[in-house]
């Protein structure tokens, strides 16, 4: 028996934006500087940040994610939605029809999107060859433990396959709380 | 076999003072007020709240439960912890020796206290017929499934048994939000 072991990380409140987001919000042909590389290959913070701004609360500084996407998507845990005052579903990276709106300020101009917030499910990136070498399939939904004394197993972990991934499990900070785990810790996926 | 299924009361932060703690804060002689009774028999929500001070961040409004006990004790979220700089430890109720300081301040006085927050470590009441149903001992670790979009077993559940406690399992903000739970939904205790 192989033991399935993934390290985490913990992702905090984050958005990535449209290049005609981008551009309403920092000015017309701006584009996004890296300020550093993520786990996944290509992906990076970026310098620049937001103000998001719902109807009870906002933060003045939301992180970039790098490079633009095709759609704009703000992802909270639900303890930040509390405090914004927004109800957004829990939801994989990209599905964000019919999710929450929110309005989204930056230092040339703000915007109202009426959705693209959620609350990210929990996912593991696998590349290729780990996928192969644990036997776990695209889509396929796991189940993770972390032990130690805020010991918990999470459910519903969904399984994203790319030879484009690295090896990396994703959860919010609520998760990460509620585990007493750090980024770099290790879980294992037992089924 | 028997479902061992337990309703859920989240706890968001709150604050168990001494009678001392409520004289300094609120003036000689005061006393605590009941603003509404909570699942454990005799406990209840005040009407008073004091303000914790934190290196990094403060409560404003901070919520007494009642009714004065022999320590004073500061219930956070991990999250709660980062926003006030606190590293306080996962513990049991009333196992405050070593833990984190905070500063508290009501209308009459402030204090500083050494001691006293806590992570509150999940936990389920059982009272004793209850406990015996279910075969389940005073201080034993259990695990507890919640099922959904954000299914999550919860390791390390502290159960206290006495014939004082209404049947009710505590978690924190961090670990409601984790799991997708609310107050009053349903867990199964899997062991």
């Amino acid at each position: 028996m192989i033991h399935k072991q993934v390290p985490i990380g913990v992702s905090a409140r984050h958005i990535h934006l449209s290049q005609a987001h981008v551009e309403l919000l920092f000015g017309e042909g701006y584009g996004l500087t890296e300020m550093k590389p993520l786990s996944q290959p290509g992906q990076y913070a970026a310098n620049e940040s937001v103000e998001v701004i719902g109807p009870k609360g906002s933060f003045p500084k939301v992180r970039i994610l790098g490079p633009a996407r095709k759609g704009t998507q703000l992802e909270v845990s639900r303890t930040d939605a509390f405090a914004l005052g927004v109800n957004p579903p829990v939801r994989e990276s990209g599905n964000t029809a019919g999710s929450a709106g929110i309005k989204i300020k930056g230092p040339a101009g703000e915007i109202d999107i009426e959705e693209g917030v959620i609350v990210a499910a929990r996912h593991i990136h696998f590349h290729t060859t780990d996928a192969e070498k644990f036997g776990i399939a695209d889509k396929q939904l796991l189940r993770v433990r972390f032990g130690g004394e805020r010991g918990v197993v999470f459910e519903q972990v969904v399984a994203r396959v790319s030879e484009q991934y690295a090896l990396d499990m994703h959860i919010d900070t609520d998760e990460a709380n509620a585990a007493g785990v750090k980024n770099g810790d290790i879980g294992e996926i037992i089924d």
